[in-house]
C-alpha cells in the first residue's frame, strides 16, 4: 500500500485525452469468436464508426472481423494512441510493456483478477501501476466495462455491451461495470444521450476524481453522473467537486448506505467504504446532489441538460385531469417544492379563457375537454405570472383530443418563455411518436408526477448551492502558546478534563471554569468564590469516566456539604481504585436554565476529522438529532449545521425558551474547527453539555473530553 | 345532503353483480363517429368479446359499428341487464327512468357535469340518486371511465380507453378516471392482468367501500388495489377493510397527502378529504398497505399474486455483479428488511460449488462468469438455509452467458422450493422474450433492486398484520354515574379543570388530585394535607386559559407563600378580567421526576374521534412526536400507539430513566377511549402533562381540558 502511494506521488499523470480522445486504437486480445469480450469491443468500435484506425492484436489470428490482425502491438505499422487490453491476467504486464515500447499513451484494461480477488491479485495490481507510472501511461481499469466518447471527432464505443450510446451532454462514471451496462441500456430506452462514459473498475490509476476533473473542462458535458461505492480520496473529491459544481451539477448514486451495504462494498471492491454520515456531510459541503436510484439520476439529468434553471421553488401545475393534479401536488410538497399562489390577475385571465368547470387555482385544471389551444392559452397566462418559477403541464390523452397537437403546443409555449417546463405525459406508452417529438424538441418528459418532484428537488438543490455564499475560514485569534503547553501535558493520549476546558478557553470557547481544590478547605474557598450551588468532580489522571467511581456531585449547596462531598469523593475513589492517584476535586459553578447542546469531533478513517453539532440530552442520545460536517468548517458550513437539526426551533426560542445567540454558537463551531486544524494529533473531542442561553451566561462548555490519536508504541 | 343520506338509508342496495356480471348490455349514446366515447365503449365491448348481446341505443342512428341501433332502450326486443349511459347530462334522468321501465338492474354513467361542477350539478346528482333508489338500480359513476370484468364468462371491457386489460388476479378501483386509464396502460406495459376494474367517479351510489365488499368474496381476486382521493364513510371503510385484509391484501395510493394536495382534492371531487394523520391511523388499524406511487402499487401486487407469502423479513440476495448487490442491500435495509445471516454449513456448501473469487456472504456474489448451472446450485443451497425467508436473484446478463438458460433455471428453482423468489433482471429491456418467459411462469420480475425492496416491505406489512392479534375492546369498570353528574355540570360546552380531572378519575385514569380552596386558609389546609411544595391554580368558569391571567403558581413551598400567592391570584384576576367570577384556587401536590406525556382526543369531521398519544414538552410541541388512532381503541391498538413514537426508548428506561409501566399506560388510553364512547358529546380532550414514572406515583394526569361539541343555538 505504501509503495503504491509513493508511486502515485512520484509521477505527475498525463492528460486523460490519451484515453478519451485517441487517434488510433489497438484491441489487444481481439478474437473472431462471437460472444467474447474481445470480439464485442472490436465490433462496438467498428460499428460506432471510430474516426481513427482500429488494429486487432492476437498472435493466434491473422484476420479478425475482416481486419488484419497483428501478432503483437509492436507489429502494427502505424502509431497507436490507445490500447484496449483483454488478454489473460498474467499477460497484462507484458502487454503493457509492449505498449510502452510502441509509444501508446493510454490503456483500458478490461481483464479482471486483480485487487478484487485478494492479496495475490492486489500484488499484481501494484506492479501494474508501478509499470504504468514508469512508462508514463494512463490506465482505466483493470476489471472494467470500458469507455465511451460520443464526440463526432472521435466516436469511441470501447465497451463490450449491447447499447450504442447516443450523443448527448451527460457524462457518466460508474464504479461498477455491471451497473454501467445496466445504465447504458436504461438510458437507451429513455432516449438519453451521453458525452462520455467510463467504467473505472478497480480505479488503480484513473479514479473518479480524475474523470471529474477531466469533465469539468469538457465543453460537451453539462451534467456529470456518478455511481460510487467508495471514495479513494474524499478530501480530493471535496476539493474538485466544490469547483466543478460551480460550473455543472454532479449527481451521485452512492451505495453502501446501510451498514450491511457497506460490508458488501468492502468484500466487493476491496476498498474501504466511508461511513454514510461522512458522505452526506461531504456532499453537503461540495454541492453534490445525492439521489437514491438510477431512475432519479436520469430524471434529473434530463432536466438539467434541456431546461433553463428555475428561479425558485414555486411550481404551477396545469392539468387536464384532477387526480394527477393532486398526485403532483402531494409529490411536489413532499420534495420541498411549493405550489405557486397565482395572482388575482392571472386567475381572472384564466377564468376568461377557460370553461366554467375548470379550476383556476393551482393545480390549474383545464378538464378533459382541453385541447392544444386551451393548453396554450393557459400555459401562456401562468408563465407570465411572476409567482411561477416552473411549469408542469400534465396531460392524460383523452379520446377526441389530438395528443400530437398538444405536444406541438407545449413545444411552442416552451420556446416562447424562459421558464423551465417539465411535462408529465400519463397513460401513454413512453415510446409513442409524439413523446419522442417532445424529447427531440428538448423537453424532458416524465410518466408520473413523482418523477418531476424528484427532479425539481435536484434542480432546487443546485440553485440553492449556486446562490450559497462560498464561505470563508475566518482568521480567529487564539492563545496558541497556552494551548501548546496544555497539549504537552497529555498523558497516554488523554487530556484531563480541566486541561480540556482550559484548552477550549485558550481557543476562545466559553467554558464554565473549573478550580482544582486539593483539600476540602480549598474546595470551600473555590465554591464561595464562584457561588453556590456548585458541582464537584473528581480530578484524577487515572480515571477516564469519573462518574463510574462516584466522582461527580451536583447541586452542592453549602460549605458544609462541600466538605462532606469532598471527603466522600476521595473515599469512594480509594474504595473503587486503590491505586488511582487522587489529584483533588474540581469545583465548578452550577449553571441553571438554558438548553443543553453537544458538540464534538471524531475522526473517520477515510474522511478525516468530522465535526458534530446537536442538541444534548435525549436529542442526541435517543433521537440522534445531530449533524456532521467534514473539517475544516467555513462560516457558512457552521451556520448550516445549526439550522439543520430537528430541534432547531428550540434554539430560536420555541416554547417560550430564551433564543440562543446563533452567531456566537457558530463561532464556537469555527473555533473548534481551528483547534482541530492546529492540533492534528487530536482524535476525538466531546463537549457535552455545552449550555446555551443559561441564566448566568450565554454559552458555556461544562464537560469536555479530548482524546489524542493512539501513538505507535 | 341530509336528503341524500335519508335516501341511502331507506333502500337496501342490490348486488353489484348487476354491474360486473351482466348478461346483456345497452350502450345508450353510442355513436358511429370514431374518437367519441360512445363509439369507443361500444368498440371495446365488441373487441373484448363480451359474452352477451350488445345493443347500441341512439335515436339518430339505425346502425352503429355494424350493430342494429335502437331509438331507446325500451325498443330493444330482448332483456337488458346493464346499461352504459353516455347521453348529455340533462337527459340522464330520463334515460334512467327508461332503463327502470325496461327492467335494467345496473347502470354505468360516464356522463360528467354533476357534483364536480358545483351546486347545480350536485342538485341533479341528488335527484339521480333518488331516482335510482326508487327504481332499485345500482349505478357506477357519474363522471367515470367505466368498468372491466375479465372473467371469461362475462368479458366486459366497458371503458373508453385504449388498453384491453388482460385477465389476472388483481382488482383495481380508481376514484380518478384519468388515473384509471393511466394505470391500465401502465399495467399493459408491465404485463399485469386484472380480475376487475372500476372507475367510480363521483361515487354517488356505488362507493369504494361497496366494491371492496364485493371483491372480498370474488374468487377471481387475490389482491385489491385502490386509488383514493377521499373517504365517503371512513368508519365503514375500516370495518370492511379489517375483514377483507384477513383474506386478501389491500394496497392503496391515497392522494391529497399534503395540505396543498388536500385542497386540490376538495376542488376536484367536491368531497371532503380527511386529514392525512387520520388516514394513516385508519390504515394502521385495518391492515391496509399504503404506498406512495402507482409503480410501488403494481410492483407489490405482482408479488402478492404470484409468490407464496414470506415467513419473515430475512432476504438472501444472489447476484452475478457486486454493485447491484450493494444497491439491493441498501434498498432492503432502508425498507426495514434484513439480510439473512447464512449458516456456516450453507457457506461451506457454497464454497464447494463456487469459484474462489465468488463471495459466499450475503449478498452472495457468483461473479460475472455465473451461468444457469451456477445460479441453480447457489439458489438451491441458500433456499435450503432456514435463515432465508425470501430469495432475490439478481442477474445482469454478461456476454457469453445464455440469459434464457438462466431464466429457465430460475423458474425451475422457484418450482422446487416453497420460498418466494423475486428476480431482478438488470440492464435488459423489460420487453425481452426471456423476461416475458419468467413472467409467464409466474415470477415477478423487477428492473432495479429498489422495486423489490418496496415490494418486500409491502409483503412484510401484510405478514405482520395477519399475525397481529385482532385485539379486543376490554370491559372496563368505571363510575358512570359520577361521570354523568360531572358532565351535567358543563357550562357552555366547557368542563372546569377540576371536573375534567374528576371525570378522568371516575374513569379510572390516575390524576394528581386537586382540592378547591375558597380562602387562603382553606388553601393552606389543603397544601398541608397533600404536602409541600404545591401548585396553585385559579378556579374560574369564565377563564379558559388560566395562565394568561397569571392564574398558575408552581413550587409553592410554605404556608406563608400559599397565602401570599392565593391573594395574588385573586388580585391578578380582578385586574385582568374584572367581571370574571373568582371561584377560588385549586391546590395540587407538585409531582417531581418522571416523564411528561401528552394524551388526548380530537374530532375529525370525516373520521370522528381520533385518540392521540405522545411525549409531552418539546417532543409534542417541536418534534411533533405523536401518534393517532381512530376511536375506539382495541388493546392491541393501544399497545401499538405507545411503541410507535420516536421517543419510545425513553418509556423503556433509556438514559437511565425509570421505565414506565406500559401496561398501565395502555390501560389509560383504553379508558380514555371508553370515555369517548360513553360521552359522544365530547369534542376534544387534552391531558398534558400526564406524568409517568414520577417519584411519588406511577402515572398522574396533572392538567386536563375537556371541550364538548358546540351546541346548535
Amino acid at each position: 500500500m505504501t509503495r503504491t502511494s509513493d508511486v502515485r506521488d512520484k509521477i505527475r499523470p498525463g492528460s486523460l485525452d490519451a484515453i478519451f480522445r485517441p487517434s488510433s486504437v489497438a484491441v489487444i486480445g481481439a478474437t473472431p469468436r462471437k460472444g467474447t469480450i474481445g470480439r464485442q469491443i472490436l465490433h462496438n468500435l467498428i460499428n460506432y464508426e471510430f474516426t481513427g484506425s482500429i488494429f486487432p492484436v492476437n498472435p493466434k489470428h491473422s484476420v479478425v472481423h475482416s481486419f488484419k490482425c497483428y501478432p503483437s502491438v509492436l507489429d502494427i505499422p502505424d502509431a497507436v494512441s490507445l490500447a484496449f487490453i483483454i488478454v489473460p491476467r498474467d499477460s497484462v504486464l507484458h502487454v503493457v510493456d509492449q505498449c510502452a515500447q510502441k509509444g501508446v499513451k493510454g490503456v483500458v484494461v478490461i481483464t479482471a483478477g486483480f485487487k478484487e480477488i485478494g492479496s495475490q491479485g492486489a500484488h499484481l495490481e501494484a506492479q501494474l501501476l508501478e509499470r504504468l507510472r514508469d512508462h508514463g501511461i494512463r490506465m482505466i481499469g483493470p476489471n472494467c466495462f470500458g469507455i465511451v466518447n460520443t464526440d463526432s471527432r472521435y466516436r469511441v464505443n470501447g465497451t463490450f455491451g449491447k447499447p450504442m450510446p447516443r450523443p448527448g451532454r451527460i457524462a457518466f462514471v460508474s464504479q461498477s461495470g455491471a451497473l454501467g451496462e445496466t445504465i447504458l441500456t436504461h438510458a437507451e430506452e429513455m432516449g438519453i444521450g451521453f458525452s462520455m462514459f467510463a467504467s473505472i473498475g478497480n480505479k488503480t490509476d484513473v479514479s473518479g476524481n480524475d474523470v471529474l476533473e477531466y469533465w469539468r473542462d469538457d465543453p460537451n458535458t453539462d451534467v456529470i453522473l456518478m455511481y460510487l461505492e467508495s471514495f479513494g480520496d474524499p478530501r480530493k473529491f471535496t476539493e474538485i467537486a466544490r469547483e466543478v459544481t460551480l460550473k455543472k451539477p454532479i449527481i451521485v448514486v452512492k451505495s453502501g448506505r446501510s451498514a450491511a451495504g457497506a460490508k458488501a462494498a468492502l468484500s466487493h471492491t476491496g476498498s474501504l467504504a466511508g461511513q454514510d454520515v461522512s458522505v452526506d456531510a461531504l456532499f453537503a459541503q461540495s454541492g453534490v446532489i445525492r439521489v437514491t436510484t438510477i431512475q432519479e439520476m436520469f430524471d434529473a439529468a434530463m432536466a438539467f441538460v434541456t431546461q433553463p434553471a428555475p428561479r425558485g421553488r414555486r411550481v404551477c401545475v396545469v392539468t387536464n385531469a384532477g387526480g394527477p393534479g393532486i398526485l403532483a401536488t402531494d409529490a411536489l410538497v413532499a420534495e420541498g417544492l411549493e405550489l405557486s399562489l397565482l395572482s388575482e390577475d392571472t386567475k381572472q385571465k384564466l377564468r376568461e379563457h377557460l370553461p366554467d368547470q375548470a379550476s383556476v387555482e393551482n393545480p390549474v385544471d383545464l378538464i378533459a375537454s382541453a385541447d392544444a389551444d386551451r393548453y396554450g392559452v393557459a400555459l401562456d397566462i401562468v408563465a407570465a405570472d411572476p409567482s411561477v418559477d416552473t411549469l408542469v403541464p400534465i396531460f392524460v390523452p383523452p379520446l377526441m383530443i389530438d395528443a400530437e397537437a398538444v405536444a406541438d403546443k407545449l413545444i411552442e409555449v416552451s420556446e416562447r418563455h424562459s421558464k423551465p417546463m417539465l411535462p408529465c405525459m400519463m397513460g401513454v406508452s413512453q415510446g409513442a411518436t409524439w413523446i419522442s417529438k417532445l424529447k427531440n424538441a428538448g423537453l424532458p418528459v416524465y410518466p408520473y408526477p413523482e418523477n418531476i418532484a424528484h427532479t425539481l428537488r435536484a434542480l432546487e438543490h443546485w440553485r440553492v448551492w449556486l446562490k450559497r455564499p462560498r464561505g470563508t475560514i475566518p482568521q480567529l485569534k487564539v492563545d496558541l502558546q497556552a494551548a501548546q503547553e496544555l497539549m504537552a501535558d497529555a498523558r497516554d493520549g488523554l487530556i484531563t478534563e480541566r486541561h480540556a476546558l482550559l484548552l477550549l478557553d485558550a481557543y476562545g470557547i466559553p467554558v464554565a471554569s473549573l478550580s482544582l481544590a486539593h483539600s476540602a478547605d480549598e474546595a470551600v474557598n473555590a465554591a464561595t468564590k464562584c457561588g453556590y450551588p456548585v458541582a464537584l468532580k473528581l480530578a484524577s489522571g487515572d480515571i477516564l469516566h469519573k462518574s463510574d467511581v462516584g466522582g461527580v456531585r451536583i447541586n452542592v449547596g453549602s460549605a458544609e456539604d462541600v466538605r462532606e462531598q469532598f471527603d466522600s469523593i476521595r473515599d469512594r475513589l480509594k474504595d473503587h481504585s486503590p491505586k488511582a492517584q487522587f489529584s483533588g476535586v474540581h469545583v465548578q459553578a452550577m449553571i441553571s436554565g438554558g438548553t443543553e447542546l453537544a458538540i464534538g469531533m471524531s475522526t473517520d478513517p477515510g474522511f478525516g476529522p468530522l465535526l458534530m453539532f446537536g442538541m444534548g440530552g435525549v436529542f442526541v442520545e435517543v433521537l440522534n438529532d445531530v449533524v456532521f460536517r467534514v473539517h475544516p468548517l467555513t462560516d457558512i458550513d457552521a451556520e448550516e449545521m445549526l439550522r439543520q437539526i430537528r430541534g432547531y426551533p428550540l434554539l430560536t426560542g420555541a416554547r417560550g425558551g430564551r433564543p440562543v445567540d446563533l452567531d456566537k454558537l457558530a463561532l464556537v463551531m469555527l473555533r473548534l474547527s481551528k483547534l482541530v486544524t492546529d492540533f492534528p494529533q487530536i482524535d476525538q473531542i466531546d463537549i457535552n453539555p455545552l449550555i446555551a442561553g443559561a441564566d448566568s451566561c450565554e454559552l458555556a462548555a461544562v464537560d469536555a473530553r479530548i482524546i489524542l490519536h493512539p501513538q505507535p508504541s
